[in-house]
């Protein structure tokens, strides 16, 4: 579905960077796009984060070029020629200049990219692009993943009606505070580079920067927007058009985000950890992730147990300021916890409410007016299993 | 061993609190003692603990009571009224005053005590009081723990020889920034209440906050010594003899830590990640922390994986500002990161490494000189199981 919207062919290969599966996706527009893009803010960046955000400063892309199966992450100045000349080839492959194609890398860390099948990848990829190579270039970029994530969102746009296609990889080493994994839209609304920017950093900050598998950001992470304008009359500027881009891209990356959570490492069971009657965002947001990281409350989710006590534990070490003796607990519809306390429920309705999907979490401090939300996942045998030997 | 110094007794019961094992323990001094204590830093703080700080302050002591089975944790003004009549009990049935009484309470939290259980309990841990108590108190305050830990250290003081005994319980919700567990030491060295505080936050601070088995910190961890005086001519003073004396608390702590850390809650392998060259060492031990409790890492540590990149990862999300491409990383011996760059190691050196015990892993940022240091377990499928259902 990346390839959904007017103007975007993707092609999709097994380069042999990754034995035995497609592992490189090369995505090219048309026609130059207005191009915007929000990376991770690990402050060990892989080279390809580096290249990439150098060659989307100036909001313009053509292409994006991705391999699976290796990070090129903690490579040094050579793993940073690679990136360039993974953007170069690209770049002589399409027509089009080297900085206007995004580079993106996914893998193991620490590892030099196999540049010979990189180059002779590209170059197949490019062969083989096509509008409906959306599906494979999905397949293409997983790593973990056990399916790949796609998505389209149409926008209406006045008397036109633009096309928002994504699409994601992600199942581990997925945290909040960064662009949290890859993520690519396209779209064929006529969008300025600047509104682009903004529509998808406000969408990566209220969707994808709101999941957690594992409290882990890595180095690679990123999400890039295209707008090739191909669309007749789908035009976005500053007020209507805007917002109703905004909502669409919102919506796509909201989606995107739930298929990555549901597909992370081992996950049985999503729960949303809702914050309330905070004294600033900031602070709600910090205690809904503290919650929703804590292997307590995961393994707790896990088992279906609807331990309250670990998620008020989890508050109370957030390093926020607060009283105890005010805080409420939900789960579900079940009020468990008041004025810090037990609360005399029955706790088979409180059991039954761990089943739902996602579980609630609803906390209420009473120490202000703001909010937060964060979705999580349990933890379970299977993060144990697929991580313990992940490069074997 | 907690009755090793002179001038202890303890006595350990099957109050059904826990029902099937021992789960109250008494430990009582035969005339009051100097006292000192550190409690949790999580905001949530049971009942036992704010009793226990309010009884400490005067700095004085003459028993310790303590069950397992119910943390006495969000369980509000009747939980609170739960640990002083706990604490009125031990008192009556020793002899001394409330105040003199230290409350201790661990397992599940938004539960109340079962009081008359408690009750009887403690009338049947007092007659049951001897010198020879210390192993059975040890075991009653064991939660998922899998064996006691005990500790005895010989101190010698000039002419006389003093004696440091202490237990611990620990399993799960370990982690720094608090004293972490409930801890108990005794001593029959003569020790001013100020020297015994100064002596026990520095040794809880350099040992068993150092550990982390999952990042939790508990409603209830505190960590009590209580110096009886009863040697003759032990007499610890500031100079040598306290010198002396905090040396070997610290090593009775350090002992315990380690038998905290092997009994963490399904840990099979652990480690040291020991972080240098940081600009302060609240940015090295901040940086220790999160790689120590990274899930990434920590199931790298489990499979016996040398995944290296998932360390300089977990550098880089740690929110200390540094270079990564100063960043050197060893494995035991083995140099396998320099400059933020894989360097040509032997694959099969860097996995043999990782079946060290501990395993070793070592942190050089190239920022400063400042340097810490964190101990840490691996995350296995036991962990996932026993928190899956740890209250069923």
């Amino acid at each position: 579905m990346i390839t959904s919207p007017l103007g975007f062919r993707a092609g999709a290969v097994a380069a042999g960077i990754k034995p035995g599966r497609l592992d490189l996706a090369l995505l090219v527009a048309d026609a130059p796009c207005a191009a915007a893009g929000v990376f991770t803010s690990n402050r060990a960046q892989a080279a390809p984060v580096l290249v990439s955000r150098e060659h989307l400063a100036g909001g313009r892309a053509r292409a994006v070029v991705v391999n699976a199966g290796c990070a090129n992450a903690a490579t040094g100045p050579r793993g940073l020629a690679d990136a360039r000349e993974m953007a170069a080839a690209a770049a002589a492959a399409v027509s089009c200049e080297a900085r206007e194609v995004v580079v993106a890398s996914t893998g193991v860390i620490g590892v030099l990219l196999p540049m010979e099948k990189v180059r002779a990848g590209i170059a197949e990829a490019a062969a083989a692009l096509s509008v409906e190579g959306g599906a494979a270039a999905a397949r293409a970029i997983m790593t973990t993943d056990t399916r790949p994530k796609e998505v389209r969102v149409d926008v209406p746009l006045g008397h036109a009606t633009a096309v928002v296609g994504g699409m994601a990889k992600g199942a581990g080493m997925i945290a909040p505070d960064m662009a949290t994994l890859l993520a690519f839209f396209t779209t064929d609304a006529r969008v300025p580079a600047d509104l682009l920017q903004r529509a998808l950093r406000e969408a990566v900050g209220d969707t994808l920067n709101r999941i957690t598998v594992d409290g882990e950001t890595s180095t690679n992470d990123c999400a890039v927007a295209l707008a090739s304008g191909a669309r007749e009359g789908a035009e976005v500027a500053e007020g209507g058009t805007f917002n109703a881009f905004r909502r669409g891209l919102a919506e796509a990356a909201v989606r995107l985000a739930e298929m990555l959570l549901r597909d992370g490492e081992g996950v049985t069971r999503v729960a949303e950890v809702h914050v309330e009657g905070a004294r600033t965002a900031a602070d709600a947001d910090r205690i809904a992730r503290v919650v929703a990281e804590s292997p307590l409350v995961k393994t707790a989710l896990h088992g279906g147990d609807p331990n309250w006590g670990r998620i008020l534990a989890a508050v109370g070490r957030a390093g926020v300021a607060l009283d105890p003796g005010r805080i409420s607990i939900w789960i579900g519809d079940v009020w468990v916890c008041e004025d810090g306390a037990a609360r005399d429920y029955a706790e088979a309705e409180a059991a039954r409410a761990m089943t739902g999907d996602p579980v609630r979490f609803r906390i209420r401090l009473g120490e202000g007016d703001a909010h937060g939300c964060v979705w999580t996942s349990d933890l379970s045998r299977g993060y144990v299993d697929i991580n313990a030997h992940y490069r074997s």
